[in-house]
Formats: C-alpha cells, structure tokens, sequence
C-alpha cells in the first residue's frame, strides 16, 4: 500500500539511533528516549493559501532526515510496519550531512 | 438517500483490514483497532475562501481510499449503514496503490 | 411570527424519521438517537467578508433536507413549534435524493 | 439618558411574551423560561475591517424585532429600565412579521 | 502626570451615580453595583491595521461619557485617583444625551 | 551587556515611586503595590506584517516612561539589574508630563 | 550531524554565565537559575507568508547571542551534546555588545 500525504503532511519511517553516552558508554534500550528522527517517505503538495490560489510548498522532501517532535502526528501501520503521519510543522529540523 | 456534503467536508465508508500481525496471525475481532481506512463515496464542493470569491478545492475525490484520524468526523446512519462525515483536514494521506 | 435568520445562520424544522434497524424491526420511540435531519425554513443572507465588500453565499436553500450535528444549534420555540437555529458550518450534508 | 452602542453591538429592550402551551395553556410566570425576543432601540455604526478602511455593516436596525441568545450579552440598567447591550453575532433572527 | 493610552486603549475615570430605584428609594452606597459609567480622559491613537499602513481609527474621543464593561480593564491611581485603562472593545455603549 | 529586543518587544527598568496616600501619608515599603511604572531603555524594530514586506513600527521610544501591566513579561537581570522584557502589548500607557 | 531547522526555528547552545550577586558573590552552581542566554548555531529560512510568496526573515542569524525565554523550545541532544530548539518567538533579545 502507497500513500500520498495531503496538504501540508508528511510520512516518516522512524530511525534507531545506537545511543551513545558522553563517556562512550551505549546505553541498553530501555534507557533509551524514543526516536525523534526519522526519514520522510511520503511528502504532501501543501495546502493551499488563503485565497485557495496557490500551494504553500513544502520545506521537507522525500529521503530527507528529519527531526520531530516526539509528541506530534499519528501512528498508523502499513504494511505491518509503524509509521508516523506528521504536520511539517512538527518538523524541526532537516538533518543536512 | 443520496448526501451532498457541505464546504471542506466528505463522507467515508469504513474498509475494515483482514488484520495479520508480523508474524502472520490473523488477529480476532475484538484485538482489531478501529478502523482508520475508508473510501470517500462523497464530496463537497470546498469552502469559499475569505472574501467569498473562490471556492478552496478538496485534494479528495470520491472513490478514493483514504486513511483518516480515528477521532475526527462524525457518525452517520443513512439506509442502515455506518458511515462517516469527516472534514478534509481529518484525511491524513491518500491510498494511491 | 416569521423569522430571517442572521448572517450564516438558518433554521430547521426537525424531521423524525421512522428508524428500522438492519433487521427490519422499527424500534419504539424511546430507543431512537434524537434527530439529526431537518428541512430548512429559512436562511440568512450569508455573512460579510472581512472587507465589508460582499456576503460569502451560504451553500443550502429554504426547502432543503439537512443532515446537522445533534450538538449545534439553540433551540427555540416559534409559535408552539420547536425549530432549530444552526450556524451554515454546523450542517453536514444536504439530502440530494 | 440616550445611548449609542459601539462598533457591532446594539440595545435590545426585552419582550415579554404571553406563553401559551401547545393545549392552550397559559403558564404562570415562574415556568416561563427568560426572554428570548427584544425589541432593538439602538444600533452601533458597524466595526471597522481589517485595514480600518470601511466599517462593516449591520443587518439590524433600530426598531427591528429580533431573537437573540439568552446567555449573550452585557445588562445595564438605564433610567430604571433593564436593557440589554449584544454583539450582532448574538443575535439569531429577525422578526419579519 | 499625564498619559497617552497605547493603541487601541482609553482611560476612563468613573461616574459615581445617585442610584434611585424604581420605587424613588436611593440606595444607601452598599447597595449599589460597581460603577459602569465613566468619562473618558485619554484616547489612544488606535492601533496598527495588520499592514501596518495605517491606524484604525478609535470611536471614543476625550471627553465623552461610556458605558463600559465591569470586569474589563487595568486599574491604575494616578495622583491619588482610581482610574481605569480600558481597550476600546470593552466599551459598550457612548452617551450621547 | 546590551540588549536589542526582538519584534514588538522593549525593555523596561522599573521606576519605584514614593507612594503617597491622599492623606498625604507616605506607605511604607510592604503596603506598596508592585512598580507599574518604568523607563523604556530598549525597543524592538518591530514584528514584520504577515507579508513579511514591512514592520510594523512600535508606539514607544527609548527613554519613554511608561505605565505596564505587572503581570506582563519576563524578568532578566542584567549585569546585577533586574529588568523586564515585554511586547508592546502590555504597555498600556506613555507618560507624557 | 548537521541541522537546518526549519521555517521560523533555530538552534541554540545555552551558555553558562559566571553568577555574580549584586554584592560580588559567586552563587554556587545549585543555587543559579537555569541558563536564559545562548549562542544560535543554527537558523531557518523563515516561514512562507499567508500568500506562500515569500519567507518572512528572521531576525537572528548564526552566531548572534540571545536571551530566550527559559520555558520555550525542545530540547535535543546531538553528538553528546545538549541543544535547543527554538521558535524565533521565543527569543526575547540579542546581545549586542
């Protein structure tokens, strides 16, 4: 199954990072904060500006890294796979190297 | 009964998903989250922008497969059958294959 | 008493329907969810844009069927007939056929 | 003491009704719910729009007959009397006959 | 010490009133309400439109007599007296005789 | 260290004044109201419209005096001096003589 | 890993200030309040205006030292170190000397 965010919406696949200490130690899962980055699937074309005349486009792309918000958009499982559903606004940063 | 909806607003069709869990078991019933995909089997025309001039159009048409939040629209019951009023900003992504 | 509701409200007269479940049993009174379809009686002339310059149109017409949110509204009672005055945004569908 | 109501707002004298119950009843006054229908003695000029350039017309005018939500609006008191100062956005129909 | 209200705001100092009931009893000073009267003495000079092009014009001048809401406002004592810096949109009501 | 507020914000230095009663009692320094008086020693170039073509200029200079609300803003304290930070919005007056 | 935050966010690496009380004391660490001064790293592009024509600027840029306000943004950790992710709305100040 395919899917094609709408307006100003994105998909993202969450990303593990191996966490690692200052002092180098990795830390077991448990201990682990849940993931704030992922990689953007699936990207909407914006929603449309006030007028209803133009698309306010979007920041993010498809294979971008991205860090989010823990807290924002929706979980849904695709293909036996979770994946988040988040507004670009929940975007806070594009991870660029 | 036929339904036009109003503004930014669609009427979906709950699809309810033969649920497989990763390990390929078919989850009973009552395991099964809410149902989250539907299929728009009507639209509105848009709401009008700000100055009354343009309708926005609706990135949804009908016949498509859509996932949409499981909290958001309304429930309705028109010929016997379950069906949901959901504004277009409940509509998190399109099925596109 | 004749009524014009203001701006983008209308007013409804609610339409009790003779609910039978998928079984083809008609349930007793008590068991039926409150009304949620209506004719419309009246109309206001649609609400100014920010401008001040025109009214945005209101999408129904007197004499139309409505499906309504159960919530929205304030009840009135005109001539010892209940009616409902509803904001354009609390009507979710019209009734086409 | 004459009043002018500001921008959207506007003076509503209250209108006792004689209630009658659908048998042909007359309640005695405690059963009777508050007023919902006033008479309007004073109307603001309108707010101004967004770019101060033009104020915003109301679609009430003095003497009109007007129901209005029992829960809106500011009382005063002035010369004794019970008045009652809304917003039109209080108001939900005219009176037109 | 003489000042210039910001923007959109007044500054009012209340009119005690002599409240006579209906019946020609004055009201011992306990009795009454919170003064809702007062004389404007100040006027801002209206605050910026979203463009910042221009000001939006306010509809109260110096010297003019305003209803005004009981529970909006800051109070302030300026030179041992008890005044009152209102926004433009908690005045109700100008007297205009 | 010297500040620049961002947008429609200012820095203030409250102004204690010598409080005296009607009487001509000087309260002392527990019966005192918290300062809302203070010199404005930095503003802001103001907030950009929401076309980002032009800012939208500020009411208040360096060196004015001004009335505040005492529950605005954010207190600082630079090098030992307990400033406030706050947007143009909670001043509601300049003092003008 | 390098970021580029979006829209009208930016990053920032709080810096610890040396403590001094008004009388030469240096505060033990316990006893100091969380740090409201940082240095940015890292800034957006600023957000599309409402017509999604053109970004509005930002008004800090890479390098500059601001105060921000101490409950505002997200916090993340890159590389081991402790960032903060902010809306341009939460800085209250530049340091300009």
């Amino acid at each position: 199954m395919k899917l094609k965010p709408l307006g100003d919406r994105l998909i993202v696949r969450a990303v593990e990072e191996e966490e690692t200490t200052a002092s180098g130690l990795v830390l077991p899962d448990t201990a682990k904060e849940k993931p704030q980055k992922g990689k953007v699937i699936a990207v909407g074309d914006g929603k449309w500006d006030e007028d209803g005349e133009k698309r306010i486009p979007l920041d993010v792309s498809e294979g971008d890294e991205v860090l989010y918000s823990k807290y924002g958009g929706t979980e849904i499982k695709i293909d036996g796979e979770d994946l988040l559903v988040l507004r670009e606004s929940d975007v806070l940063a594009k991870v660029t190297s």
